[in-house]
Order: C-alpha cells, then structure tokens, then sequence
C-alpha cells in the first residue's frame, strides 16, 4: 500500500483486496467516510460521494456496485484493522499488564487519530448488508474476546482482580471507541497522552497494583 | 407531565416550555428520536416525522417551525435531564465515594434505558443551529465539571487517586454515554446491574481503597 492518504494510514493492514485495487478505489474511500461520518449513511449518496473523490457516479460503479459496498469495505478494513492491533496486543509476552497497558494505548491511538473511520465504523453497523453484518460481528466478538482473555489471564496470574469479565473488557473497548466520538483537533491531549493516561485508568479499574 | 411515553419517563425534568406544550408535541418529539436515531437526522424529513406522529406536515408545523426546532428541544432537554442526575449526585452527601457510586449508577442506567434519545443527543451536535449548540456545549461543560468537582473533593479528601482530573472525569462520562451505542434490549445485564459494576469498576478507576 503505497498511498499515503489517512485511510491508508489508518488501516495498518490493506482491506481484502487492497492489492488489487488503483488509487481510485482508495479516494472513493476517503471519500465515502468524510461523507458518511458528516451527514450520516442515509443522507449520503453515491454522487456526493463521486463527487468528493471528484469522478463521475458512472466511474464510481467501476469500483464499487453500490454505497452499501463502500460501507461495507471500510466497516470490515476498520475493524480488521483494530483487532489486528488488539492481537498484537494480546501476543506481545506474557505478562498480563504489559499487554492491556499496550492494548489500551494503541487502541486509544488508532481511535484518536482515526475518529472520522472510527465513527463511520461503530454508529453505521445498523446500515451494513446482512452478510457483511455478520463477517462484522465476528470481527466485533473476536475483540471482545481477546480482551476478555488478557483480562482472564491477568485474574489467573493474580495481577488483576476483576468481578466480571465480560463486563470488564466491554468497559475497556467501550472507553476506547467512545474517543472517536469526543476526541477534536483541539483536545488538550495528544493522542499517545491520551493512550497513556488512558492505560493507567484501565490498569487500576482491572485492580492491578500500582 | 402526565404522559407515561419513554419521552416522559427519560426526561424527569420537563423540558423548557414543557408545561404550555399540548400532547401532539411529544408525540411529535418521540417520532423524531425514533426517525434521527434510526435513519440519522440528515436523511429524516419533516414528513418522515409528521407520519410517524401520525400528522401532517402542516400539523407538525404548528408546534415546530423545523426539523431543526425537534432536534434542539431533544438536545436540550436530554441534556438538561442527564444535568439534573448528575447535580443530584453531586449535591447527595459529604462523601465523595457515595456521590460518584451515585452518579455513575443514575447516568449509567439513563443511557442504557434512554439509548434511543442518548444516540440522538450524543450524536447529532453538529447539526444543531449555532444558538443551540451554545446552549448544549454549556450544559456539557456543566456535566464535565460537575463530574470533576467529585474527583477533584475526593483527591482533597484522600479517598481518590488521581493523577489527571479532567482525563479521569472525561473517562468516567465517557464510560456512561457510549452505553447507549451499545445496550441493548438482548444484553444480558439490566440497567440497574450494568450501573453498580460500573459504579464499582469506575471507583477503582479513581484510586478508591475497596
């Protein structure tokens, strides 16, 4: 991936296909989730969007048959792309608090820097054609449960003290999408501050020692 | 407020106006929440609104002049409410502890029973006309400081341990507002229980002693 626009910055790991697809496909992109994070899916269509990438709506059905199949591109990389992040997380040793500490930077990071993604990708799900609804969500669970298992691990080790797990790590994701929605250019915090303090917050809500 | 509609029941206090607003007006305002959370307010019509209301547009018209009016007097009043709760909790004691269990419990239980009018209020900011926006921004930043006035008393008080008040008041509204992008009627808490875990995950969050 040799673009070096947001999208392609945000999703460290091309979408299905990616290889194959021109510099065209990816300004479609681009331009769907401005479009979609601005006035919402339903409002937007596809010749706003052809517009913003500055093409023709013909020339938008070269790449992509239908607005349903641009959220569904971006709603799949996007979460692909978090739980690539979240697994690499999860896979990075073995000691319980360096991975969630890890897991809650980078997803706050990728949350912050990439709000507009963010927010396309976890208020639109309703919008998503059932089949790629369920890929999604089994992309969703799979978060869920890798963070489930640091948390698991971590009560296991005796590092953390958690009355419920599940209800534990929806807290951890839950804090880390709800950036998307809140965090500006002009919050006071960068985003690797935010990931940081962020870190400690979830640390000691997990009941890790200080 | 005699109306038993969600409307009513979500927003404990009535919203401005309230008391000269005949039964068609909150007909009126639970068919835009039910349409904007549904379809995104861009994408509803005053039609859309009017329909579900079971009245004409020209009905309609006679108590809002637009589409913009419905959505201000929603974000007001959604705010204005989760306001109430929050100073609520705040005025509720001496104890810092007690006070924020409260709070995140009440404000925890309103997004998740209110989620329909929460995804309206917490989304839509942008499309509020500018006086209203104004209107709103301050009620949030009364929230915000409502909240970091707690930690800030228990960090006096050396209940809390904080390292960054406005970071850890930022986490715990946070925390509350996205339960109404995801609660829903299949969750396998209650309201009631989501709010005392995070009551209980939120005060370990702070540095509270168990």
């Amino acid at each position: 991936m040799t673009s070096s626009t947001p999208i392609a910055d945000l999703w460290p790991t091309p979408p299905p296909g990616a290889d194959a697809r021109p510099e065209a496909a990816y300004r479609l992109l681009e331009a769907a989730v401005e479009s979609f994070a601005e006035r919402g899916y339903h409002a937007t269509t596809t010749r706003d969007i052809a517009t913003a990438a500055g093409m023709s709506p013909a020339a938008l059905y070269i790449h992509y048959p239908s607005k349903a199949a641009l959220l569904a591109e971006i709603s799949r990389a996007g979460h692909a792309a978090t739980l690539a992040l979240v697994r690499a997380a999860a896979d990075s040793g073995d000691d319980p608090v360096a991975r969630m500490r890890r897991l809650v930077e980078d997803f706050t990071v990728w949350h912050a820097r990439g709000r507009t993604v963010g927010r396309v990708v976890n208020y639109e799900l309703h919008a998503l054609p059932p089949e790629d609804y369920t890929v999604v969500a089994g992309l969703r669970l799979d978060i869920e449960r890798t963070v489930s298992g640091i948390i698991a691990a971590g009560v296991e080790a005796g590092v953390f003290e958690v009355a419920e797990v599940k209800t534990a790590a929806r807290a951890v994701t839950s804090l880390g999408i709800d950036v998307s929605r809140w965090y500006t250019d002009r919050s006071s915090e960068t985003p690797q501050e935010l990931g940081r303090r962020y870190g400690e917050l979830v640390l000691r809500m997990l009941g890790a020692r200080p």
